[in-house]
């Protein structure tokens, strides 16, 4: 029997996605110099949950379940079958949202999904019917929005964001143009606070006229909301959700910053109605419980349990009893902004935003950031960043050339520090200041 | 701001899935009538596993890391922190393959899914790279692989099995038919023992013709083998991937009955050689992995762990492992054969299948099994089953109308024997043996 070869060119285009790609290459790289410090890395810090936690928040969550009412076997049925699709913590995150963010939903426009990322196919896949269907997308834009869409065949339109996140008037227009075009826009997505990759936040005025901007065209708005308990000070920002009294806002929730992400636990809230060919009614999150269905069934139980265990613990509010992460990730973004400002405040080819919250922040610097100046600055000064042009369609084009993301969330403070310093040595030898990029150092 | 309200038509054609739909009212009527004894779930039987066995398999996977010589830190890092995009359990899975299936593949060909059903999506996700590439199906066929083509705007041509599973020569046929209309047959989707839903093997001779004949016609085959373990006989039936000289197969595994199916912990192997536009060669799992990362991230670790503790525990042989689960389902399907022997072996207007093993027995009916009498049946006798239109195209067509799947995985012996006694009183009733349906009976 002949062997078979397979061409990667005949494999399906997501599987040489660009995006993914450059984060493939990431890790490779920082996998290669183990010893370089990872201002690259946007995972969470380490060190809030032990193994230990895990057979406590199973048995909490089993007393839960107890408390409710649930005999032995519905316990155990539940923990170790097949379940609900749209799994069972329906109840424990509309409770959440509420206590946390003043969002008041039913239990039942909750789904429970694979991770956050599981939600963004699920609500891609549901909303976009055919090959006139497009989603907007804040650009810079986090890579798994940009892969599921081209894993789906759905075309994402960007819409380029300011200092100060989203404009809405920039979403009208360019809504406006696929329109005209003769294209539907269907959705946007975009993460209103402390966002992934570019660290800004929308105002909450900007947020209310976006939300009038989506009514007047049409358009779902995906709220991506992984890093909205980690702002820098206690000003409460309404999630979009909060202050959607339209139901145009499906909400995307992760679990992995705010319990563990190991879990793989996430959801999305999409309390929409739909209206069926009879005339039925049923909110959203229920019809898209068939595509669940066909992409991973139902979400591990066991897993489910675990995060419920620990809302249990937490009594339903992150924000209570998140304090201990909260003030982790402060003093790790003060330490980046406080060390960018010591050895960097002197350099005006360097520049750099300052977030109100989050996991990063981008700086413009004096060289072409990208992977072959990564590896350099990885083996030669023992710093990693993330190319800011991975955001703009994988590093293929021009766009963030000369902006690097910086991310302390996975740090110890002290290697924050020392990783400024490092990055200041690199851009110290290697900057270019006679070719500025497009725009120029500002 | 006026409310949104959507409609089901504007929606992606995979939410109004029809065999999901058919399953979602199957789920209905069973939960509406509690009380009859289900013939119709092919879910694995509940009482092999308790949730006291969680933490002891966390603890079994964590002491095997360790001996593997991981660190603390990098044990607890392992389970809790996003992670390896294709899983922990590569070297398990395949040790455990080589030892009860005799299928050789490196630990790298091996990526961990969230559930079977995920690893079919990737699989046809990757594979199919364009419009005219078509995955061809055994009809009847489970609906959760016609489901995820779906979703993914794939088409699925059927291949119509015998009562010896698929016939090579059909399925030659077949792909020579899709060839001549302009579409490439990109991979056949089969069950090749015990299949869902129809109980069918396919005898060795047969299983090696059809490698031959996906070379000649330039087919891989996604083999997937959820029974495999539950044979009536200690015969061993050779996978297809143990059989596959020539890297055709891609075998798709499940945990859900061998372990429990609250992990969602399923797998693919796939180790046929890539070769990218470089020339640089990798195996289709390492491809595949951006299609994983864009779906779900990875497979949650502490779900792994679980999975991971089980294979420890059961030195990696789940025939050794499993023989307590293997006598379950061998007595449940004599239960079932001997049942219909007895209350149907006087009735010339009833027939059925005798599958080798597994969870299933189709019989033909002297009625129009359809959802209206399969309500009927719960509500005034007590006994639910599958129509087996459902497996055709979700019931829309007329193949399958006068035929049943009968199950008895998740039953107690004795409720089997009760729910064929209540399912020969049905048919007795209801019978209309003046419209013999498509063939009539045999």
């Amino acid at each position: 029997m002949t062997t078979v070869r397979l061409a990667r060119e005949d494999l399906h285009v997501s599987v040489s996605d660009p995006e993914s790609a450059s984060m493939n290459f990431l890790n490779e790289i920082a996998a290669r110099f183990p010893d370089a410090i990872a201002l690259a890395a946007g995972r969470p810090y380490d060190g809030f949950h032990t193994t230990d936690d895990l057979d406590r928040y199973l048995r909490t969550y089993l007393a839960h379940l107890e408390g409710l009412g649930l005999t032995h076997e519905q316990r155990q049925r539940q923990l170790l079958q097949y379940g609900r699709t749209n799994g069972y913590l329906g109840d424990l995150i509309a409770r959440m949202l509420l206590v946390d963010e003043g969002i008041e939903v039913p239990e039942r426009a909750v789904m429970v999904t694979t991770g956050c990322q599981e939600a963004m196919v699920i609500a891609l896949r549901g909303l976009c019917a055919g090959p006139r269907d497009v989603v907007l997308a804040v650009e810079p834009c986090y890579v798994g929005l940009t892969g599921a869409a081209r894993l789906l065949g759905i075309d994402v339109v960007p819409v380029p964001e300011s200092a100060d996140g989203l404009d809405p008037g920039t979403v009208a227009a360019v809504a406006d143009a696929v329109r005209a075009g003769g294209r539907r826009p269907r959705a946007l997505y975009l993460v209103p606070s402390f966002a992934n990759p570019s660290g800004t936040s929308m105002p909450v005025a900007a947020r209310r006229r976006l939300l009038d901007v989506a009514e007047r065209a049409g358009l779902l708005i995906l709220e991506d909301d992984p890093y909205g308990l980690f702002g820098l000070d206690d000003e409460r920002r309404p999630t979009l959700k909060a202050l959607d009294t339209g139901q145009r806002v499906v909400y995307l929730g992760s679990f992995a910053k705010s319990c563990f992400p190991g879990a793989r636990v996430g959801f999305l809230v999409a309390d929409q109605t739909v209206v069926g060919p009879g005339g039925g009614r049923t909110l959203l999150a229920e019809e898209l419980s068939t595509v669940k269905s066909l992409l991973t069934v139902n979400t591990s139980p066991v897993a489910q349990a675990l995060v419920g265990g620990f809302l249990v613990e937490a009594g339903c509010s992150l924000r209570a009893a998140g304090k201990e992460k909260t003030a982790f990730y402060r003093h790790n973004m003060r330490t980046l902004l406080d060390a960018l400002d010591r050895w960097f405040g002197a350099d005006p080819g360097v520049r750099w935003n300052t977030p109100a919250g989050g996991f990063f922040v981008v700086a413009d610097v004096p060289l072409t950031a990208d992977e072959r100046m990564l590896e350099t600055s990885a083996r030669d000064y023992g710093v990693l960043w993330t190319p800011m042009s991975f955001f703009y369609g994988g590093g293929t084009g021009d766009r963030g050339r000369r902006s690097i993301r910086l991310s302390c969330s996975a740090l110890e403070p002290a290697l924050v520090e020392e990783g400024v310093r490092r990055l200041a040595a690199f851009v110290a030898d290697r900057s270019e200041p006679g070719r500025p990029g497009p725009g120029g150092p500002r």
